[in-house]
């Protein structure tokens, strides 16, 4: 009988040996990658800079304003023109230009961060004049996933506006992980934008939103059907949310026709599949239930 | 053309400049605010006090209960009355006086463990009684989202009846981010509660729940309308479920004067906007469905 | 008045006075148990098994394809022999036997890997078939929730019909966490799955699922009541879904006789109880909603 270090040593074999198939998974050059733990470090970093008073490093205790920020705009500088570098050498770029690239994609990038921060303040806002139980901007930033989803969301929008590959996706599925909210980087989506409790929301890649939307947990803003697989990839597949529309819970709104006009709410659990005129109030009251008496339990 | 190091300098800049809006997100005094990842490290801690045989600590292996208690007691005691003493400055409390409550508070809480942690016994017997596929107590300790959400909410309501500010809602965020469940630590909630699945759930801050409740993935006990906005705080927006109600998947319960009556039972995707008499079944059996057979799939 | 360190004295006393209460929670033996964080730790490390070429070590820079296998291998047999001995000593085997069936089992579960790669090779070629939105490879690999929720599963389920105990749930409820999709071990599914977004799935225990079936968020395979609990255990309880069904966001099939036929597609939101013969579409499209003219809101 084999010892358990030949056992070891046969698996390690047959399991090299799996890897000669060439199939997508046996790539195995790493360090052409990018690095997902890298991008999640950039977004942190960057939730700093977003909101300087917030969110402390663990590492330097700096109290000039300048040092800190010089130190957090350098080392995403530095991190996220590699990333995106590599990503770009994953698309046929040459070594030597997609450092370049990288690094002025970043400046860009970076010359976009006021326009960003604007943008999150009006979704804080939003949050607060929305929510009845919100008690302040603190608890809002600290704590409610929906802001740090639409934040994520708005600087991964950003590089994918730029043609940054993967990162943008990579991005935005951090924070799915997160708060359970699925925003794809290539949606369109205007100021005060908020999301309350959120678990479920799925907003697709083409779907457009536009001022003072307010969604709720549930809520799918989705693609009518995907049996066209690839060769729908570009078409607008998912909705047009105008300005000052509320959808509450679990409302789902499919298709790329689909249009919800400015002014109107979407009840909780309403689905819809053809356009709403503006300032339209729909729900969905009348659903049938059956009332028994409960005979089994006391 | 400028260098690289020039055009950091440049973003630099243009940064800080933007941070002299005064706006909400420009506030950029860390060192009074509390300390998110602090707060969710208590967490870590008080779980080990709730359930000592489950969870090890990675720096130290203690074999003395007491010594090892005392250790987590006091870290606990440290961090968050500190956390405390700033949230309440945050409030206009003066500081000397705001490490005193925190420790006041933290010395009330920790004399309500014993409380939470009979409660919570009586959610790891409520887990295993109602779920099939339950094999024991360690199986649902270590893996039961469920379980974990509620002894967040447990704790974090203990400080929220205690007036603290911000932390119990952080606390709860974070059993949100890791299990899909939202909780609001200002509800009300009575032993043996179970939570199945439980990503999507959503139970308002003015929900009161009794004993012996059941409840499953994506339902919401949720506020009715939120047009009202901050105007609505401190109300009763969300609903009352009594003693031994079971409320299966994705059903939805608006309104903060919709009872549901004790021993009911709430079937899948139902909605309900009002109130439901002690021992009924609800129940959508009669959705109408549309059947083709399906001439474009093989 | 009592001291501050008088109050903390009298705190750690009345905690390990509660400690003795012999409730399932007092258990205080933190040696025999298994350990929740090293079980994340091998799950990402199978992963970079798995996909050799997407995820770095971080403490190793290994370029020896061999060497940094066989480091894994080494790293995964040790821990996890160790942990199925302590969940087998759990379960009442004696000490020393536990280890050596620990280890028998580990080869075993190495001796599966191929079989696993093989089908996760499929689940990568169905995101990439299936989702308009998807790019390339990397971008599934590295960002799909549902690939990484379907490998651990994939993984988990190879130890359940191993029949370990505990861990395989642990592994799932992992990925449950990090992806908001929650499929038990139990469940027998077939190659080309795909789960696109993901958020709120429940695939139960005895759900078995055919070939190239593709299920979007909140989709529920579940079971029709769970009121007879643990009298329930082992009865299948959920549905069987055909070779290539597609099942939309949010529809909700139970029961465990409820059998969905092969090439049939299920609408989003739809509600079954009852089986459905192959080829067959169902849709929810003559959902009675009620339109008025929004008069609150300009």
């Amino acid at each position: 009988m084999e010892s358990l270090q030949q056992q070891i040593e046969g698996v390690v074999d047959s399991i090299l040996e799996d890897y000669r198939h060439r199939r997508d998974i046996d790539q195995m050059d790493l360090f052409r990658q990018p690095d997902r733990e890298i991008i999640i470090d950039i977004i942190a970093k960057l939730r700093r800079i977003v909101f300087p008073g917030y969110f402390r490093d663990k590492n330097y205790q700096v109290y000039n304003a300048r040092h800190n920020l010089s130190m957090l705009i350098e080392d995403v500088m530095f991190n996220l023109s590699h990333q995106i570098a590599l990503v770009l050498q994953g698309t046929g770029v040459e070594e030597s230009q997609a450092q370049n690239q990288g690094e002025q994609i970043c400046i860009s990038f970076f010359g976009q961060l006021p326009k960003v921060r604007e943008l999150v303040q009006t979704d804080l806002q939003a949050a607060y004049a929305g929510d009845p139980a919100a008690t302040g901007n603190g608890e809002i930033i600290f704590s409610y996933p929906g802001l740090f989803a639409i934040m994520v969301y708005r600087l991964a929008h950003v590089l994918y506006t730029l043609n940054v590959p993967v990162i943008p996706r990579v991005m935005t599925e951090h924070a799915h992980s997160v708060t359970g909210i699925d925003i794809h980087p290539g949606a369109t989506i205007g100021a005060h934008f908020f999301i309350d409790h959120g678990t479920g929301v799925v907003i697709g890649e083409t779907t457009v939103i536009g001022e003072r939307v307010k969604i709720y947990q549930g809520v799918t803003l989705g693609g009518l059907s995907t049996r066209g697989g690839q060769s729908l990839r570009g078409k607008k597949r998912h909705p047009t949310i105008e300005d000052n529309v509320t959808i509450y819970a679990n409302a789902s709104i499919f298709g790329g026709e689909t249009v919800i006009g400015r002014d109107s709410v979407i009840g909780a659990s309403a689905f819809i599949t053809s356009s709403v005129a503006p300032g339209t109030r729909v729900s969905i009251e009348s659903q049938p239930l059956r009332y028994r008496t409960n005979p089994t339990e006391k």
